[in-house]
């Protein structure tokens, strides 16, 4: 198989007031505060349709992750036998994208407010998707 | 905002007997045939617990798109006012991260047969990630 590469521009950074990664969540709807998705202003017509109100998916990079970890405990629990890591969340994995289901709450220029992020503050940001409602291919 | 890089390294690929985006259907609900995900041997580690039934989310990268797309037609149907990409779940936007949900058929060693993607043949492996049922994080 050949080895390429793909090489990403981050479209955004997440500003949030969660700092280190030991303090956040494991997922979005376990008590994320609010936080500010800053998308590069060269991309605002990207955004064009977006509104308040609306569902979301967010892929970050996270950019602490051990990436040649293949296995882990979930969760970080040690109790717990260890997984593969493409079995399980762990942001410990070869290519760390992370995907965040939110809440856009407003939406301000190239600013979107958001509502169960639990990415720490400063997350690159790779992509925004829609939530399809018609089908299940992203659920 | 600082513009750095983020480089990644396909975990593996797609073969299926689909071979031109044209003849691809824009959901896999939408009749994508029978095709497997070829995870690179060395990771082999990272399927650990991954069974045939599974539900798991695959993130490609969809190679053909273009990436300068700001605005695109939803569907590509011209009748349908433009839209700011990440508004849409089109391929072109300027990190064309594809996420699919497909349904795992049979795990032989390092290849999964999966019912439901709609990526065509060749297509970069990113990641994969099992759908949460405890939680809507990735819903």
């Amino acid at each position: 198989m050949r080895k390429e590469r793909v090489e990403l521009t981050p479209i955004g950074r997440v500003e949030s007031p969660l700092t280190e990664p030991a303090s956040a969540p494991k997922q979005g709807d376990e008590g994320a505060p609010a936080a500010w998705l800053v998308i590069t202003v060269d991309l605002l017509a990207g955004l064009d349709g977006i509104v308040a109100g609306d569902d979301i998916l967010v892929f970050t990079w996270l950019h602490r992750a051990r990436r040649e970890a293949l296995t882990v405990h979930p969760r970080g629990d040690a109790s717990r036998p260890p997984q593969g890591v493409f079995n399980t969340r762990s942001p410990d994995r070869p290519n760390p994208i992370g995907l965040h289901r939110v809440q856009v709450v407003e939406v301000d220029d190239n600013r979107l407010q958001v509502r169960g992020l639990e990415a720490i503050d400063g997350t690159p940001i790779l992509d925004l998707k829609p939530v399809l409602s018609t089908n299940v291919s992203e659920r």
